[in-house]
């Protein structure tokens, strides 16, 4: 298999199933921790590798290293294996995600912005997404008919923030998240609620529903539910650790122990509040955008952009929200029918956003 | 379809999904409410009936009446139904399961003690068993492999009295249940955990599965729980409403709209409680009948008997559990291995309780 972006925790863990499982690496992908690309190395023998920078080359300690955007491709051309495990961060995980698809390839995709802004574009039929809410609604369905479907938000690092002290937030506040140890990108996303907007596309991508929504569950142990036409609901528990769907990603299907089960008496409640547009302003277009799903490529570029902004202490946590909703409404009518149209569009948006 | 139980919530329910599903009624079967007796004839036309007492019998406005506990064996015999519906409460209910399955029918099984006192003995591929827990159990079923199983209790209608109060409660107050409209017996049996007990047992004999366990959940939404090899636990939620279960156990697979789906947001927190023991002192013994489930003749004949003698206001609810633990112990070494000796040990057990 391929792992792209392997020095993530996505990949670490991806890494961590695949040796449990006797699965051979052929190539991994990272970005710029190359220390720990070359233990992984070291490990699992990859035949080929790729790194983000022309620069960290020489550190790498492997003889067929490609490099950047292209290096991704050209070894995804190179390579035999069927699946390919794509967790970059970002709109840079689409193009890997076409190539794998165009290459007949199976992608295990925790790169979720692959399906954001182009879920109409590419096979569901060959992506098994790599997300505790995903693999919770998939996990539950069967063959009876499905009436609608809620995921689960953890609420992010400020969730108990008092409303007036978010404006005052930092980048390094948002990265910390009450439940989940994950990259700083979906951290931020988490903060924001923009994750969860982007799930929620995901999986009308992926299954088809379109009568979707999500609630704040703080514990992050219900991950999924599913409310079927008789008028059962099914819900979906697990421990909080990505090794649950990775492992189901990579396997199909798992008839063993990958977690120990939860503990009810020991967990003792759950609660759910609903998602506050004053907190979490980007849910305001929530019901629209999953009615015109195909601009989700408008909210995931001015989103990149804004945390860029929000990084570099240009604009508040509040401020991002509203970058994309500003953005969103300016863009209101686009609805790119080709993947070269999805490309313009995001360009246009970053410039716009950039301004 | 045969509707052994009429005239009790799951019968009327029952009688709503056939009316529903244009099911035809070829037989019903009620005890001493013989004025909603005389209403269901003359809604759903069956072809024969059978009422407990001897003396009602010139109140009913058919003319093919049978009459008591053989009366039942004999319309069984008559009918050409393949579903019977058993809503019977208690002992009795056996032996109109036997029957039923004697005669190659297919038994929507309502009355729990006939799987209770002889599950090890009866064909279970052909019951399907009507109670929103095992609903939920089987709803969650896959393929794929299962570790334990919890059903949730709604605690009964002593969940939160004061434990220095409960040897004051009266039948009365134990009917007060708070979340479930049902018969008598059953709700008592809730109010001394004697039912979970019982539906645990239950739950042996369907699924096969010996790892068993229950939990309080106060509002009675979710209703089961599997936990499965991998680590993950699936939830079945719904509305307390019978309809659900009798639908599927009548329609086998259903496609329409039962019950409205809940609303989680509206629900906002589910709590969970362990089972105490002092509170509900038949719990001692859970673990070791779930060990021994052919001793479940025991509790149930125990249990009949201390119902009548709590009823009866010569013991406590208290005391009802300490004369079903009595038994058991006495009778610790019964293993029927026989119909017969079901029915002999049912007979020595109460025997020995009204002593």
């Amino acid at each position: 298999m391929i792992i792209l972006g392997s020095t993530g925790s996505i990949g670490v863990n991806a890494l961590i199933i695949a040796k449990r499982f006797g699965m051979e690496i052929e190539a991994l992908v990272a970005g710029k921790n190359i220390a720990l690309l070359n233990e992984q190395i070291k490990e699992h023998h990859p035949k080929y590798v790729a790194i983000s920078d022309e620069k960290d080359r020489y550190l790498v300690k492997h003889s067929e290293v490609f490099v950047g955007k292209e290096g991704i491709l050209e070894l995804l051309q190179k390579t035999q294996s069927f699946l390919v495990v794509n967790a970059l961060v970002g709109f840079v995980g689409l193009a890997p995600s076409i190539e794998a698809l165009r290459l007949g390839k199976r992608l295990a995709l925790a790169n979720k912005e692959s399906l954001v802004v182009a879920g109409h574009l590419l096979d569901t039929s060959r992506i098994t997404p790599i997300d505790s809410e995903h693999f919770g609604l998939w996990y539950l369905l069967g063959n009876r008919p499905v009436s609608a479907m809620t995921i689960t938000a953890s609420g992010g690092a400020f969730r108990d923030t008092p409303l007036a002290e978010l404006p005052r937030m930092s980048f390094q506040d948002a990265l910390k998240h009450p439940n989940w140890s994950m990259g700083a990108k979906i951290t931020i996303d988490s903060a924001t609620m923009t994750n969860k907007l982007f799930e929620l596309l995901e999986a009308r991508w992926l299954f088809g529903c379109e009568k979707l929504d999500a609630i704040i569950e703080p514990q992050s142990i219900i991950h999924a539910f599913v409310h079927f036409q008789d008028g059962s609901t099914t819900a979906h528990l697990a421990k909080a650790d990505m090794k649950l769907p990775i492992a189901f990603a990579l396997r199909g299907e798992i008839e063993e122990a990958i977690l120990p089960s939860i503990d009810l008496s020991e967990i003792g409640s759950f609660s759910f509040q609903k998602i506050d547009k004053e907190r979490y302003p980007i849910w305001e277009i929530k019901d629209e955008i999953l009615a015109h799903p195909t601009r989700g490529v408008v909210i995931n570029a001015a989103n990149e952009v804004g945390i860029g902004k929000f990084y570099n202490r240009e604009i508040s946590i509040l401020d991002l929200a509203r970058l994309t909703l500003k953005a969103y409404r300016f863009f209101e009518n686009v609805n790119p029918k080709s993947l070269d149209e999805v490309f313009e569009v995001d360009r246009e948006v970053r410039q716009y956003c950039l301004k």
